[in-house]
């Protein structure tokens, strides 16, 4: 089965990484963006087995900082 | 109008943060992890004129290093 988790940073939190995107964006000519924000996507490939609490367990411990990122996980069902 | 761009890095290209990412979940005795591949999310807020072209440039010229990256964009249109 596989997963992939989105960790994105929490409104409010600063993300130079976005706002040196969006300067560069800028530079090249791009109008038009009104904000950028970076972010994670992290793609697992996992036993069938586990279950979705597992991951979240994953992303708790150990993918994401949840004092300043929020997360979302996407279950793709692998074809039987 | 949002859009977000989610970059990966192409098969057969090494990803360290991955691997370090898989072997760190092994140690805190998460089982049932086959592989992990590690890649980033960016999320732009742009004028509604923007076209899917733009952001293809966007990409092509910034966001994404395509020699060893693949990208795909996900428009979510603005309530009206």
């Amino acid at each position: 089965m596989k997963a992939r988790v989105f960790i994105t940073l929490k409104n409010g939190v600063l993300d130079p990484q976005g706002k040196a995107i969006h300067h560069a964006l800028e530079a090249l000519g791009f109008s038009g963006v009104n904000d950028v924000r970076a972010g994670k996507m992290i793609e697992l490939d996992l036993a069938d087995a586990t279950s979705e609490a597992d991951i979240e367990d994953m992303c708790r411990k150990l993918l994401a900082n949840t004092v300043i990122e929020n997360f979302r996980i996407e279950r793709l069902e692998s074809a039987a």
